[in-house]
């Protein structure tokens, strides 16, 4: 069996630790970067993930913090990746900040030939539908048929949020439409409290303007698309019983604050949905509302 | 009728901006400060509180933008506060950052004499009860008979969140138990969009010891107190159904993300209730908790 013991670093400018240089910058930059998980609660659901773990770094106590997981990562015999013990002043001097969680790991994030298609989401979401649930662990429970399908929601906590939500109330996958920000991000990671990195989610590879198509495909496969809309014609709780009467999964679909959803979205739906509000206010963050729909959704 | 053409001020040093310096650094000191509303959406919702407003300002646009809400709080003999145009750069030079939003206005807090009591807050929401609305103003609404009491949320922002999302979803008034966080401040003003400032809200006088009596004063005003406690034995939806069946009003009750309600609070209320979570996964951020418990107590 391999073995985890971790590598003491001492020299804050060791090519080992560059994956976790300058972290709030990196944060910042868009695009295809690593993956970045902090904290002895969303450590353990990267080691846990589909992605590779490239390395992992701590303060000696919060490495034995995580060190079932560590072991259970470190049960073949080769070294899935490496392990560094560093001080917190080793650790500030690399992140560029007090790192005061003290527990970071980098991933690499998977080719795009092996992110899960939307088909092949529901393909599996399909196989668990029923499953009685015999032994309790952290990742085995049967569908709820419920789904996310998020529109433009461009911001990374918003993102991060609805996935904390979802996984919370028991939403079974999130479906991306365009224009929505990257869920692998490190602040949607950590707003997330790692969720992203264990909750199935794909994205629909059209426009806006194909919903219409993108949702035929949700349809086919029994589910009611609600689209939560101020300008809704029925209440969410109206929407949901009705698709539960009809034996009808349901899909939740939000867009972006402020604009919310495109007509094109909401011609494609089956039902829009209005959360009532007081008179005078605004309607609610993004996240917010989806957990209330969530909520409602999800029996 | 007092004019209230703004005055241009070009001179950053200018003491007449001193209520606006460094707002950034002022947002991190605590105690009883100025009152700080930011942007077109926030400032009238300042204007319109009972918070005597000192001064606004902004750049010329947004000014005007603003106009209509200026103008009724002008529409007596005395200028009641000052009005100032800036450019974007002197307003940077006085806030210590670029505030794009370009509108700003501050306010004194009222003496803690003139503080609403909590008794004074249910007399006010009793004589609503049952109104019938007769008139589309953004403030006049009956009474929806839920009412939050929260118990040491110490977050900012959380505190905003919570606001937000009571005045969104008809929630009438809040109450602060002990080592609960100053709603005044700014982050809370900027965070709820204004509502700390609409929305009615009074602080128990006792601690978290003295829950028992202090929660006997709204059982005996009609509510039914519904803490919101993963340990719940019934579910939110059970609570507050039940609460209604038996003619209540109904008191959401939320505690501090992490360590949740003390025992004190959850003895004292009715019922404790749980919003069924689905396993391996943590509790929700404790303004959606009860953005969810306020959707489901609002009928």
């Amino acid at each position: 069996m391999a073995d985890f013991s971790p590598i003491r670093i001492d020299d804050p400018r060791d090519p080992r630790l560059d994956d976790f240089r300058n972290l709030n910058a990196s944060d910042k930059k868009s695009g295809e970067q690593l993956i970045i998980a902090e904290g002895t609660l969303v450590v353990p659901r990267l080691l846990a993930s589909p992605y590779p773990t490239r390395a992992v770094v701590g303060f000696p106590g919060k490495l034995r913090a995580i060190e079932e997981s560590l072991s259970s990562s470190f049960s073949g015999d080769d070294a899935p990746f490496s392990v560094f013990e560093v001080s917190r002043e080793v650790l500030k001097e690399v992140a560029g900040f007090d790192m005061h969680r003290g527990l970071v790991a980098s991933a690499d994030r998977l080719p795009e030939s092996e992110e899960l298609s939307v088909e092949a989401l529901l393909d599996q979401l399909e196989a668990t539908e029923g499953t009685e649930v015999t032994e309790v662990t952290e990742c085995t429970e049967g569908a709820s048929g419920v789904i996310a399908v998020l529109e433009g929601v461009g911001d990374h906590e918003n993102i991060g949020s609805i996935f904390r939500n979802a996984a919370g109330l028991g939403v079974d996958a999130v479906l991306f439409g365009a224009a929505t920000a990257d869920p692998l991000y490190r602040r949607s990671v950590r707003v997330s409290m790692g969720h992203v990195l264990r909750l199935p989610w794909a994205r629909f590879p059209g426009t806006t303007t194909t919903w219409q198509r993108d949702l035929q495909l949700l349809q086919s496969r029994g589910y009611e698309v609600v689209a939560l809309t101020p300008s809704g014609n029925t209440t969410l709780r109206e929407a949901t019983e009705a698709a539960r009467e009809r034996g009808k999964k349901v899909a939740v679909m939000v867009g972006a604050e402020g604009p919310g959803l495109t007509e094109h979205a909401m011609r494609a739906a089956d039902v829009r949905a209005v959360i009532p509000m007081a008179r005078g206010t605004d309607s609610l963050n993004v996240a917010t509302a989806a957990a209330i729909a969530f909520y409602e959704a999800v029996r």
